[in-house]
């Protein structure tokens, strides 16, 4: 399958969006300013059918590995954006590097709601005391999404998220959700998602798949339409378990081949197969240490290259996005 | 130089306490059972002149190479006791080991109030708005002991480390403190440490180098008297860095050759020298991943076993101490 059916990660119950094909659609919440007449790849100054790509890494800051490995992609691979998970252990290591890089790197925020792995956690940012429905009893996150989370807590804890990468100097270009918490849940964990974005004038992902948490898709269109945003249609990938199991490569290959014109995002997981990723993903080997390690070889490949020249792809970040939206 | 003269942890100024030969005292909190006309050793089933030890590994919770490593030190060196750094991100993957040994373990709280490496941080487990003097703005603790902090905020988020390891199950077996914050900064510190290890009935370390926070030993001598406390007067070691350079297996040997009758606790850190822990110790050599390595190597070495078993030396734990003290 080359749409994937959701902005997976673990945990995530992919029964849950069967029969969705995932169009992206991304908000870009800068001052109401639109396509107006033209497409997206006109605004960047392509044919008004480019394919244009993003390839993002997710989890920055959760492991020295995932970092080491993310930065080398970007800098030496075919990764072009990656988001940051603010809560993290590992998050002044990657928001020294996003410092070096101010003008230039393409880091967005990868706002985080859980703590899903065995033997290694994180609490959230915010005050404990300020969000105590959000953790658990040892002052972690919960390990999946909550699915009627205290509203005003989501808030304080993303807001504070927010609040500090700016403290860090991180400066991010773009804003999404680890696992999708505030993707399926609820209607209103979308809405302040949303409002986040719009006040901090930051571009958000946003899938078509959220017009479920609508009465209808209507309620959707109008609720984005009344937020002054612009909404791009385009298609999100990313590999499943089942997909991964025939062979990652091959899943690639064949959505580097496929990529349509318009815009595309492919959401991957670049770290290396060490001792410490293998610690972190352990018994866990969807979104494991092994997998990420093949996501980091292939998008480091020349056959990765080779296909994006091939294919006539031209990547694209959320920064050049967000600058060409806002002109 | 065999008796080392400090706790020593990185960043601890050892110029302040030149001329301290650290003689090591523990507090027996327990109901005030002292050793009455016993010795220590005589209490432990021993000749009166036996030369006790303790090999206590530092530090653990702080990585997957730290726990691993101390694990393995314990299970098949010479190591047989260590502490527990509660704040630290893999603190989950220690407490699940000690679940697993808890009528055997001899496990203590290393009490935390510094997050002091360069790129991997920790912050307090107490919620940060009841502690805001303890962290600094990204929400960590400062990578120093603080010498003037705010007494009620320290015993605040020593008390949330000690229950936060019920929580989790671990039972520890006695408190020390993480470069040494407790010891030497403040004597309403100490104070505090001593009350929560009298409150929670844990032996907790206590050095001598503590008077110097006193007007003179004897309001010292006063203070460990009146909180109806047994002192156990022996050595603690720990290698300097300035040792360390000599060679920490010249300095180890000549250690275990030199112990004297009574008690000695022997300080060190145990982790591989990999990805991970030289990721965290990076730019900081003293302490580092190959100083860890180096601490591990020996003590799981045969010589070492050699040595303890010619000059008759019997590794006893806070464990057995606390049960014989507690008679």
């Amino acid at each position: 399958m080359l749409i994937s059916n959701s902005l997976g990660h673990k945990n995530i119950n992919f029964a849950l969006y069967p029969s969705l094909a995932l169009t992206i659609c991304f908000l870009f919440l800068s001052i109401g300013k639109g396509y107006g007449q033209q497409s997206l790849a006109e605004k960047l100054g392509y044919n008004k059918d480019a394919k244009l790509l993003i390839i993002h890494a997710d989890d920055l800051g959760i492991s020295h590995s995932e970092n080491v490995a993310s930065i080398k992609a970007m800098e030496e691979g075919t990764v072009n954006s990656a988001s940051i998970m603010m809560p993290t252990p590992w998050v002044t290591e990657i928001a020294d590097y996003a410092k070096s890089n101010n003008d230039k790197h393409d880091l967005g925020l990868h706002l985080v709601l859980t703590s899903e792995w065995e033997n290694y956690k994180w609490g959230p940012v915010a005050s404990k005391e300020k969000i105590p429905s959000l953790i658990d009893d040892h002052g972690y996150f919960y390990a999946d999404c909550l699915t009627n989370p205290n509203l005003d807590e989501v808030e304080t804890e993303l807001r504070a998220q927010i609040e500090l990468a700016y403290t860090m100097g991180i400066n991010p270009t773009h804003l999404d959700s680890h696992m999708g918490c505030l993707f399926w849940t609820k209607v209103e964990v979308f809405k302040i998602y949303i409002k986040l974005a719009q006040e901090y004038e930051l571009p958000c992902l946003v899938d078509r798949s959220f017009a479920n948490l609508f009465t209808d898709k209507n309620e959707f269109d109008e609720f984005l339409k009344n937020q002054d945003v612009n909404v791009l249609v385009d298609y999100n990938l990313t590999i499943s378990p089942s997909e991964y199991k025939e062979g990652p490569a091959i899943y690639y290959k064949n959505a580097l081949r496929s990529i349509q014109p318009g815009l595309t995002q492919l959401l991957i997981h670049t770290a290396y197969d060490n001792d410490e990723m293998q610690a972190i993903t352990i018994n866990h080997p969807d979104w494991g240490a092994t997998w990420r390690q093949d996501d980091f070889d292939f998008f480091m490949s020349d056959i990765c290259k080779k296909i994006i020249e091939e294919e006539e792809i031209i990547l694209v970040t959320w920064r050049e996005i967000s600058k060409a939206l806002s002109q």
